[in-house]
């Protein structure tokens, strides 16, 4: 076995991915752990990896995400962009703490092109990540989107973040089916069924309209009986995934291939709102990307004499 | 005082409305309870109208609303437009309990200009009463909006609802302010903020981008210091409001003066953000609306000999 040499972390509001590696960049053991949404970081950061304390001593860790926030361990102030995804590794925020050499990487803002501030907390490392993995995409132009609770699309120029939208599909969807009458009574989402291709259908020829007035279609098939209510949420869920995609190409220029940072399954479910647009997409592991973008910033740092 | 002759009844999801009335219509006294949502509508209704029973009698009661749902006391069917106002009363479900002569007034349904069935149970009674209360309403078309939980956009041709949108506003509004991260730590809406305002503004100028692709802007306006924190529910107010105004626009034909049934001040929110699309608007008092409504279909009936 090789030599454990530092420990990475993913630290977004939910859950907290480590990641014990050796010197190059090797994942020698997991470990999992609650959000940056609870205090208490230092104490729990150490218990997580108290394990591996034992076993190698109080190795060096970098961590990104949520982790940085003012609802963090430490707030780590934002780069404005355009920011080059190199520069993240200069910005960390270094710190010692009960003997251990701690990093936390800067999130990114800009402007969106909605003119609004925009903010990010992780997706910068995966992004990151997916140009030292497919290291073509670190010339010209090129879209990337990170669904989940609040998607981000992210254009790159060059290896650096120009510019970004962040959309909260994820958490809306979340809401309203908890919370509103709107999917009542309803079965979980099942993206093969019908409701849900012909939910993104409604959603892409009602061009003129917004989100907002599309909503209720939920209720009012389900009520009316032209979909059997346990549809609901798969209905809802296609319309916010396909206005999700429809603003996206209103708003910016997704010519070429939209690069997926996510789960295999939710790329496939941008794509099928994506296709009817003349939009590619490919997709690239998120985990894989998130620890190939802290390991890079590891070792970036390391080469500047961080120990 | 003149003789007690009926009890009309206007029955939403969270509160049923009241009122004892003589032969002419005019109010001799009113009463809440709790709305249809909750069930026990016969054993709530009697308790309700206790003192009323014992004072005149078993009289007849018209009830309109969430009453007439698969959640309400009895299910009334949907009236499918174009549905003619003085068509209610008609059509209304009429039965005896427990000695006492009840109808319950049927809700609408259509296919709105998104082309999704669309319903409203409760909206129809304020239509018939806007148009007794104005009776020059009932000749061209006029659209209506009652702003609320469940946004209804009405276009009335010569007295008969022709077409309805709907929009889940007031609902949107708060669940994303009481489950998600986006005006976390706000204060309350303050309509005259500067904060609504320029909410109104970025919806409107921001025609290209979905509702979906502005909310985030809550948030990363908080974060990022543009905006402080207790300001976030104002704006996000604002985005859903501006972006119902906007989006209605595009899916209806607003010329002429768009008639609000609702609160005066909620009116004038909504008057803030039609002013800038050349829309005018003018309110009328939604309960005194519903009141009118359930007293006219109460008139109808009884010239049919209804007791």
């Amino acid at each position: 076995m090789t030599k454990a040499a530092f420990i990475a972390g993913d630290w977004g509001t939910t859950r907290l991915r480590l990641y014990l590696c050796d010197t190059d960049g090797n994942v020698l053991a997991r470990a999992e752990a609650g959000g940056a949404a609870v205090p208490g970081h230092a104490d729990r950061f150490a218990a997580a990896v108290a394990a591996w304390d034992a076993a190698h001593g109080k190795l060096p860790a970098v961590l990104g995400g949520m982790v940085g926030s003012t609802i963090g361990w430490r707030e780590v102030p934002y780069l404005h962009c355009p920011a080059h995804a190199e520069a993240l590794a200069g910005a960390a925020l270094r710190f010692a703490h009960d003997g251990r050499s701690i990093a936390i990487v800067p999130g990114l803002s800009c402007t969106a092109p909605t003119g609004a501030p925009d903010v990010m907390r992780g997706e910068e490392v995966q992004i990151l990540g997916a140009l030292r993995l497919q290291p073509e995409l670190g010339r010209g132009r090129h879209v990337f989107c990170m669904p989940g609770t609040h998607t981000k699309w992210v254009v790159v120029e060059d290896g650096a973040v120009a510019q970004f939208l962040s959309a909260p599909s994820g958490e809306l969807f979340e809401v309203l089916s908890r919370h509103s009458v709107l999917a009542r009574d309803s079965g979980p989402v099942a993206a093969d069924s019908e409701a849900f291709a012909q939910g993104l259908d409604f959603a892409r020829r009602n061009q003129k309209a917004d989100l907002l007035h599309l909503l209720f279609s939920a209720r009012a098939r389900a009520v009316t009986g032209v979909m059997p209510k346990a549809d609901a949420a798969s209905w809802l869920s296609a319309l916010v995934l396909g206005k999700d995609a429809a603003s996206a190409v209103a708003l910016l220029d997704l010519s070429g291939t939209v690069r997926m940072v996510c789960t295999p399954a939710l790329a496939a479910l941008y794509d099928r709102a994506l296709v009817p647009y003349a939009v590619q997409s490919a997709v690239l592991d998120g985990d894989a990307a998130a620890l190939a973008g802290l390991v890079h910033i590891q070792a970036a740092m390391t080469l500047n004499g961080w120990r």
